[in-house]
């Protein structure tokens, strides 16, 4: 961290109390409070400080006080059927389930419960994101004959049932803080910020985006089938290689922030659910578990965001049983869940019926790489959802911020299209990381729209207007401003106390 | 082409004509037609035959060619209102309208009439790319005190309604050869091939893919308002430092093999509507004037499906007149467009009806890049379309054919997502190919699914059931094969004449 | 008639021209214009008028003349394909189509242009419904081989596209005088009324309708095959029943004042197609021939506002050839299409194409009542609609208006929430007369809620709230009133000189 | 009960067992079982028998025995919260509740699990109806500051979520015997018939109804507030009327065969929650509290279909507090409710929220009738359904099943509608009485299509083709028929032992 060449800097110790700091804080106004620093006039200098929520969310929390802070809340790894935060052939099996028969899982938010229905956005700001997702499961399924399902078979899991655990009706969505996990636009919105929503039946609200509501699409963002050892060991060394070689062998990285490249297996935070931590077998399968950020070949983190009620899901089987995990439940999302933490997260339940489809990946699946592993799953649509028929659409092209032109880059064209919503909205009473938020919980739809018309992709971004409560079409008159389109109050937020430049828009001051 | 080891071999060259081959052709079934190669029993040999559509269509076909080959066509050229296919400042109107009067603009198909309704696909091969898109227009707006919409306004464009032109209920889908045009799968498909789609009233049915049917969502792919020189400028820089520099610095490229990165302005096909070519006027502009092939600042290729009766859009104005033109009416499209000629293209009208937004630009558009001029159109979805309850979602993650790992790539998950339909849809009796133009064209939704879970984007590609004559979802029992399944006859094709490689799938062969 | 009282009357005689009143009238001011009558200050007086739209229309206009006044439209008579308006097996068809061929008919208004675009109401008034509806047809269907449909045939007809006649996009709604037609509410609106649509594209709106605005359903009031002389001699059996001893025997007249009870044959107004009047046999049929008012076994005026684009209609084959009639097209319709000239009504075409199921009477459709000819229609609905997501709902139990009970009754049931309805609107700023035209003409759902808990039936009218411009849905405020919401112009209105009573909502004073 | 003139008689006595019968009933076939009667040829005899369910379930079941069958289950009136099953302004509230809280109501299905998931219709045949509705509440409500809605308020209710009682995941459709309670088509099918439905999450399939699954449209059946007493008097009066002399006014009581005509206050059955009965209160009111069957101004027994997740009704609040009740939960019901227990009935809960409108019956209502208290709620449909996009859809026109000619009688026209539908799909492997009990409960819509043109009244009934495992439509082939399509088991059925005549259609027998 360069610092940008500041000589004066006012420091702060993350690990320390407020007044333990080496410039002990202050939290009233008074001259005789002594001065801790001296600058010159002209000159760069950098002031640290901790969050402005300040009294008992101050800086010193660590992610793991942020963790304990409500003990009312069984711990992931407290649960009768312990959780897992990890993708390992070894895992063992909580549960055994026949086909066809109706089964219940319930799940916990994707963090475990770290992140509050409270005032303050620090436990985003200091999640320590080594732990998620927790999953339920693995769950072993079998045949009426008690065959198991095998590695070859297709795993058709039907979502018959979803929904919030009763009594915890809520829900938050979210984004990093730009140096512990970011988000899709991280390089304009570096600070850690949350919005928590409550639920009425179908309908979501949320006192920190006022003016909008709208019905859930709720759907697990993962669900998936243990890999085979050799699936997992593909993972990691292509993983491995991006991580290592990608901000050399990928210009794209110049244009997406969130760092870093690839989450590598860690034994920190990592649960095995029945495996004991301390153990040997622990400690090598942490070693080589993949996380379960991205979605891979047996599904796991698809954030879907149509997978709700009488969806079925066609996974690979690559193990013995299948190994089913699920978690990452969502009450909404929109396509790509821009913000990151950026569905509204919760807790939840599902009620699935599975079937095997016997031989199903030759027969279904073509590969599509250099082993047979290499497919993806199938999904298919129920006919239940919101629908709504009026859309206002925003576009993308693949011209980056600073004008720079790429090549037919989807990403880039839809993170333009991000932008372009961000600002449009942001005219109609809303902060622009209200409207951020919103974009990546409600269920809008980002489409691909053109893919072939060289230099530039166009990316597009289609907002339901029904859900917001004022008109927000483009009118022949001025937008309407005034106090009743202030959107008050605004998203909870963090500070930024990092020294990454932030991406700004050249033509924003125009 | 290694010929696998055939010893005996029956060229073709494609620059000859039949008779003039080294073995001519026949094109009569005789006893006395001498032979011209001999084989030993179990002797691999090797025979090249010109197309299919043989006698007239041969290679030799040039694109000078084929369009001219029917002359009971109007050219663009010759319409009354002459076409134009290039953006500038400088193309003069060809007609006025006031806002609120409703007008009908009628357009030819992209290519002008030089894809044929006919059995071969050489049209395709050998087409001048030069000369597309024919656009209707510059039309200028004026309001109701005819004063024309200015540069800073919005242009409000409702369609009010649109189709084929009455007697020419017809269209095509097709992909170019991987050296002249390519597509997003060009790597994969290197071959020129070409479907017929007939319309009956709100549906369409192709004879080269049979078992499908399905109701346009009809709309113009391009429409858009006249660049101002400033704005032109800017584009003709930027995409001469990707086509110039792109190959080293974006690397893309890998992945995406469409050639080449931008097409910059060319006086060669160029036509400017009341320009008089061979003025010096019209050198001027044909040097500077854009290609219409990318979606850019003014709308133009927006290839957004959805775009159909009932549909607004918001365009902003460059020039005084706003100088509106529009052209390339697709039948219908899937989101992406990915075959490249890959909507159902046609011949149509719209029914447009025009308001101005006076200094809506600043008002609605928040530039984003260098300038004032860095913004996008926004759209508005009107409650008529097609609706589906059901469908099937292949993925794609950004790791490409070769089990290589991208960052939060969102067109290679797209691609992935796009090839694994394919293969899968193949398996119920359609060619590859079939497929491929298919899903360039029918109503399939392109999703960014998760454009935040490092290192993988996760794209999808959601087809509707409904359209298909069976049953395409996966079940326990194995994939119904047989002769009802063969989807024949097969989309037209020409050969692949060029050198650069074929992307393998390694796992095609297991 | 009291004339609460008044002592002073100017008065009208509609028998007469304006020139022949007792107190002759004017139409220009001039100070030297005599007086015809003195009042006293806060003397009620009473002042008839003639129609506003004056001069010309006056009420002696009688429908004749109103039908002559444009000589400038041929008449359904004058078509080159002569026009019918009644259903006999021995009209001739006008063309012949093979199955599986797409066909354009083309057609005028169910009037045959005798309402006019205009300023008044009074050709609706004084229309001679002895002349509906103008049919286009009969068509005789023959299949590949060219043997023709047979009676006990399944007719399959598919609308693959239909619309209004490109340079006639208009429509009107009205409805009829209490005593020259009426409609479903003729007690309470005996006045004939009638507003005027124009499109634009997918939409309507009307100068008399202000503050609304829809997209069409488009379809066919009426499509029907011929009946056979045996099943037309059942039509006009049980009609002539219903028409001369219904009065006695159903108790249901009591509440619906719609009169005649049935519209037996009749010379009068009668068009054979080709057959020449005058002739014996024009003679001879149009006294036989039945009254294209209700529908019928053999499909007829179905009035099924989804029958759109894409549908498809399986009728019965009574006659060789099927002889195939359509007419009365609608651009958009309510369910139950209430004030009876209640669609938007326009002329039209439409493309269609036709399967012959051989035998399919039998295969398909069983028949209902004392002979296998009872049988009625099937029809499938296509997936291209205008579809809403939100909807108002109004009831209505089987309690007439004078709080009387009936027994299970959905035709009361009906018109209450009909009633409902019309008065919720009207407190947005309409007349009553316009909400009873918008409800006969816009997408509304009339439903049969509950057809089984005695006594009440219970129907339900539903209101997509998105065709109007202001949210009418309740709210804890009051409904916001003032100048903006007058929905000015009101609908065109005539006067009702008849003696027949309105019916009163007797807490409607309250 | 005129047994038709039969001298002989092998009478049942169904108050004794099989073999307590005077002429004892036998279970095998032997030649020495001894003869019980004698008829000569020709002659008319009559055999009565017990229900072919036979075993346990014998004739000599009386609702009383079936109601107490299982003693597991709580009864209505042993809840905490006393259930009701009257309209009385006296019924005292068991909840209070505030407006904009969200509050649960759970309700038992309307029977008060009477009707068991069993193999005997016998429960269903022998009911007593006198019991019927179990509402849950009332309910009173107040505003934030406690003050209650009181008469002239409207009270509106968002529906924010509901489904089944979880672990009791089931439910049922019948149709009850033509002499006890009936259904719409209790002349065609006197007999009571049975079917279970258990959910798999949103989706419901039955055994005794193979080859269908849908989407479940949940809504409670009943939801009303209290009348005053000046409404109940005028509900008591109007159905007294219609009870004792509806027979003879009322003509359409030849088509519709449920009798009574009115179900008038009895004090058998009655349940008062909170009263007690045996009290001199409870005397009183039980001779005066309405019976729930019918819907009427309160609300109560509407039945609208769509009145699902998200939906709001504004009801008129007669009583102070309101008194809100709400029971009879569906999981799914078509449009009409045609077989009358015919719904899938089922336990279930509601999250519900209320707000007040002060002097909203004024503002919003307008009463239709001869005082003020003559109006009805209104609903709004939310967002949230199962959709469908191809239907087929079935007419009927008013001529009764004899042929005869009504006027413009909805009720007839949609009897017919649905008898044709019967049988259409009966030719699809179905029993009639599967058939019934499916367009009871599936979401089927029934519309009145053409309510003006007399003398036909048009119903139309749309049925989903999406929710059959087979292609419904009319095909040019043959319906396909052998034994996959034998839908077999069929309903559970009772005999019915009554006399009166079942409908016969005349054209069934060609």
């Amino acid at each position: 961290m360069a610092h940008y060449g500041a000589k004066v800097v006012v420091p702060i110790d993350l690990k320390k109390k407020p007044w333990e700091q080496k410039h002990p804080l202050h939290n009233r106004w008074h001259p005789d409070i002594p001065v801790v620093a001296e600058v010159k006039d002209g000159e760069v200098f950098r002031v640290e400080m901790v969050d402005f929520s300040g009294g008992g969310i101050t800086s010193d929390y660590s992610a793991e006080d942020v963790k304990h802070a409500d003990q009312s809340i069984k711990k992931p790894w407290e649960q009768a059927l312990p959780l897992h935060n990890r993708w390992h052939p070894e895992i063992p099996p909580v549960a055994h389930v026949k086909v066809s028969e109706v089964f219940r899982v319930e799940m916990v938010d994707w963090t475990g419960s770290i992140i509050k229905d409270d005032d303050s956005a620090a436990d985003v700001k200091f999640i320590d994101l080594s732990t998620v997702h927790y999953l339920s499961g693995p769950i072993r399924v079998v045949d009426k004959k008690e065959t198991p399902a095998m590695p070859g078979d297709l795993l058709a899991v039907e979502i018959c049932n979803l929904g919030p655990l009763p009594g915890d009706e809520w829900g938050y969505t979210a984004t990093f803080d730009r140096e512990n996990g970011g988000g899709f636009l991280t390089d304009h919105f570096p600070c850690a910020t949350k919005a928590i929503w409550y639920f009425e039946g179908i309908y979501a609200y949320s006192p920190h985006i006022p003016g909008v509501r709208f019905p859930g699409l709720t759907h697990p963002g993962i669900i998936g089938t243990a890999p085979s050892m050799e699936l997992l060991n593909i993972w990691n060394e292509r993983e491995r290689e991006v991580e290592e070689n990608g901000h050399k062998s990928l210009k794209l990285c110049e244009v997406l922030h969130s760092r870093p490249l690839a989450n590598l297996p860690s034994t920190k935070g990592c649960h095995l659910g029945k495996i004991k931590k301390g153990t040997a077998e622990w400690e090598k399968i942490a070693k080589e578990a993949a996380r379960t950020i991205p979605g891979r070949e047996n599904g796991g983190n698809c954030d879907i965001k149509n997978l709700s009620r009488g969806s079925k899901i066609y996974l690979p089987v690559f193990v013995e049983g299948a190994n089913l995990s699920t978690g990452d439940m969502h009450f909404s999302q929109g396509d790509g869940e821009v913000s990151f933490c950026g569905a509204i997260e919760m807790s939840g339940f599902l009620e699935l019926k599975c079937e095997i489809i016997r031989g199903g990946m030759k027969e279904y699946l073509t590969p599509m790489g250099p082993t047979p592993l290499h497919v993806n799953p199938i999904f298919e649509i129920g006919p239940v959802e919101p629908r709504f028929s009026e859309w206002l659409v925003f576009e993308g092209i693949s011209v980056d911020e600073s004008g720079r032109q790429h090549f037919l880059d989807a990403s880039v064209a839809y993170k333009r299209a991000v932008l372009n919503a961000i600002d449009y909205l942001s005219k109609f009473g809303y902060s622009k990381e209200q409207v951020y938020l919103l974009l990546s919980c409600c269920p809008c739809e980002g489409r691909i729209s053109g893919i072939v018309d060289a230099p530039n992709a166009v990316a597009t971004l289609a907002i339901p207007t029904a859900i917001f409560d004022q008109d927000i079409r483009p009118k022949a008159g001025k937008v309407p401003i005034g106090p009743r389109l202030v959107r008050k109050p605004d998203v909870l937020r963090c500070s930024y106390d990092g020294n990454l430049p932030t991406t700004k828009n050249p033509a924003a001051s125009m």
